[in-house]
């Protein structure tokens, strides 16, 4: 019952129609671990400066993440990104990234986050995500990528994909890895270097599990408004993998479910800016969306018969 | 048990990156009856030129459809439309339109067609969707409409809208005539205008239906090639309108399933260039997908109970 994240931790300030925020607490080990604190325990591995303060370090507390293996630059300062999103909220616009003491980011897994039965891999340089995965002794290991590693380094990001059991990634990285602009034949493709499972994400319009035999889709939850998306994806990744954590086999079905926490993860982190809503959520909440998804997806399953006189 | 569609009879040409084909069988109506004609008796009401020949006539035959409010002018010519799709299928870019014949579509329903228990208006002028509407006895009425009239006429779309039971569009229209980005919200809108349901169609990404207490999404039938994607809405339409016919009472139950019965015509329509592989369809391979469905999108509805001592 337990997982560890490897990933960026970071202040970001946020732009969006509807307002903005200056240094919040954000990066992917952060929404991650966040999400996947309400189904499990979880083991932070990141880096950060000396700026890191006590709101943020409260945070991770409330949430009973082990924050031991965020090793902290004393002289140094946090990585930083700022972005602004228009109303196609589908697209992040940076304009601004401080890796500061990122750059010098070299996880070292201690014992515990070594014997973590899962580990999550977030968006880093795939020969730092292939490190991690050779320190641990994870039963399940998932990963996450981007199309900048992909565009300067894809063998390397098809190195750690060789590794893994589970990629997690959206659309566009999945036809981008696979050079396919049909996303259904790019995740087949992707199946073929390695992993057992494969989770395309695709924003508001839901998400599929692929697996050798199997295909499960899933819409997104409805939201009549999108305030801030920054940290959906790492967000939906905690939910699922958090989730897995807790069954004690991770088979389709359990995959399954967990792309529904994970759905349901998400809908709630783009309500509020950064981690807000994820923060102050309940597991009451969190069960009654999952309840939803069923009652919005539900159908009986009647086959047509022609009646012979129509 | 039955079922009238107005709207376009036509010839298509057709140019995608698999190939090419010169003025075969198309249209609204077309796609939608040879759909319905799966699942109940069709009535079609359209007009065609002396130019639509023996062969054009033997499909609507094989499938039953009853074409005598199929108008035939005899110095006229059909309805030719000829388009062309890059590797993004999602856009059609028009190279030839011309109505001939459709221009002066005054469509008059037999009392036969004016009994149907359901009745389809295929896009067409919003005015004559209103007018063949007015001459309906029909207990289910449905439209769809698109992006030229909601341009050009947007109060004649909305008063379309206003005597009809179900509105079925794609995201962008649905967009466009609620004047509001996010999708749900604009089902909403729509649904506040009255009909009981709104059914958003969205290609590669799936379905959604709308009612005023309920929210039902499926994703698309995952297809690793998609041939020519012309009249995959009309062939969704003609599904979802069809299989509601053959059920007794038109409730939310039946209507998820005609969401499926539509996802699973229009799936089979976008393998082949037009009519082609629809016409050729059997009941086996319609039920099969159906039941694909069912396990693409089924799971096990467990809410998560986070141990005490995790």
């Amino acid at each position: 019952m337990s997982l560890t994240v490897v990933g960026s931790v970071a202040f970001d300030s946020l732009e969006t129609p509807f307002g903005k925020r200056e240094k919040v607490l954000g990066g992917a080990a952060t929404h991650f671990s966040l999400s996947a604190g309400f189904f499990t325990n979880v083991n932070a591995v990141g880096i950060v400066g000396n700026d890191f303060g006590k709101d943020e370090w409260a945070a991770f507390e409330r949430h009973n993440i082990n924050t031991e293996d965020i090793e902290i630059v004393e002289d140094g300062k946090t990585f930083f990104w700022k972005g602004k999103y228009e109303y196609d909220m589908n697209t992040a616009h940076t304009l601004d990234t401080q890796l500061n003491v990122f750059e010098t980011f070299d996880p070292k897994l201690s014992d515990n986050s070594k014997d973590s039965r899962l580990l999550f891999l977030a968006n880093i340089v795939p020969m730092i995500q292939k490190g991690v995965r050779e320190q641990s002794n994870a039963e399940f290991v998932a990963m996450d990528t981007m199309n900048f590693w992909i565009d300067s380094m894809k063998d390397a990001v098809i190195d750690t994909i060789n590794v893994v059991d589970c990629v997690i990634i959206n659309d566009a990285e999945a036809r981008q890895i696979a050079n396919e602009p049909n996303v259904i034949k790019a995740a087949r493709t992707i199946l073929d270097l390695g992993p057992r499972a494969v989770v395309i994400k695709r924003g508001e319009y839901g998400a599929a599990l692929f697996t050798d035999n199997t295909y499960f889709a899933i819409p997104a939850y409805p939201l009549e408004s999108v305030f801030d998306p920054t940290g959906a994806g790492d967000t939906f990744a905690g939910g699922f993998m958090g989730y897995l954590a807790s069954e004690s086999v991770i088979d389709e079905d359990a995959m399954r479910r967990a792309m529904i926490f994970g759905s349901v993860m998400a809908s709630f982190n783009v309500e509020k800016f950064g981690t807000e809503r994820v923060d102050e959520l309940s597991h009451d909440e969190i069960n009654s969306r999952f309840t939803d998804f069923k009652r919005f997806t539900h159908f009986e399953e009647i086959p047509f018969e022609r009646a012979q006189s129509v």
